[in-house]
């Protein structure tokens, strides 16, 4: 059995947004054993259908991780609504939703941590 | 000289979004000596120009964090006209801006620990 994993993020127009998101999966990708793909929730590509189109043939799970801070709207109602439409789409693979990364305790602590530092 | 921090996150109309930000302004308050609050773009107060309102009576420097993953319009554009409007409505504070937390390596590379860890 192997695992995907797919890291959702909102997307933007502004091509210096993805960043982040990009080196996160490459950070990942030393620590995981699968393959890590960024998709996007709008104005960017992959789409979370196409990420997932492209992993589905490769691997037998695919765990979907938001990456957002905030659990609002997007991550309450747009992300299921999509993963639901994966579901249906890919019935061989078995698909996962994380939490989204903000309500990561560990998260919170880098992210303070690195302000804090800036203050020295 | 006393510097206050203000969290700026981008807000939304459910209010669990705000979990994270509130949760950094805690665990930031006790890392740093001066005043922590967050502020809100949209649809959640108070606004950037109310948290410095709020502060600038009580400190010499305020530093702004904008705590966004993505570095997009939002902290391009939005932020530094509102920046500016609180420099020209408090001259006598000293303000500074950060970049984003997600141009941080420390906070990427904890995003990517914390995904890793949840693969065991």
């Amino acid at each position: 059995m192997s695992e995907g994993i797919v890291l959702f993020a909102h997307g933007s127009r502004d091509a210096q947004w993805a960043r982040p998101f990009e080196q996160l999966a490459a950070t990942l990708s030393h620590k995981v054993k699968g393959p890590v793909r960024v998709a996007y929730l709008e104005a960017m590509r992959p789409s979370l259908e196409e990420a997932i189109a492209a992993l589905a043939s490769d691997v037998d799970r695919i765990r979907v991780v938001p990456v957002f801070l905030g659990h609002g709207g997007h991550v309450k109602e747009d992300l299921p609504q999509l993963l639901e439409a994966a579901r249906e789409r890919h019935p061989e693979v078995h698909f996962s939703l994380d939490a989204p990364i903000g309500e990561q305790p560990a998260v919170i602590e880098a992210i303070a941590v690195a302000i804090a530092g800036d203050c020295s």
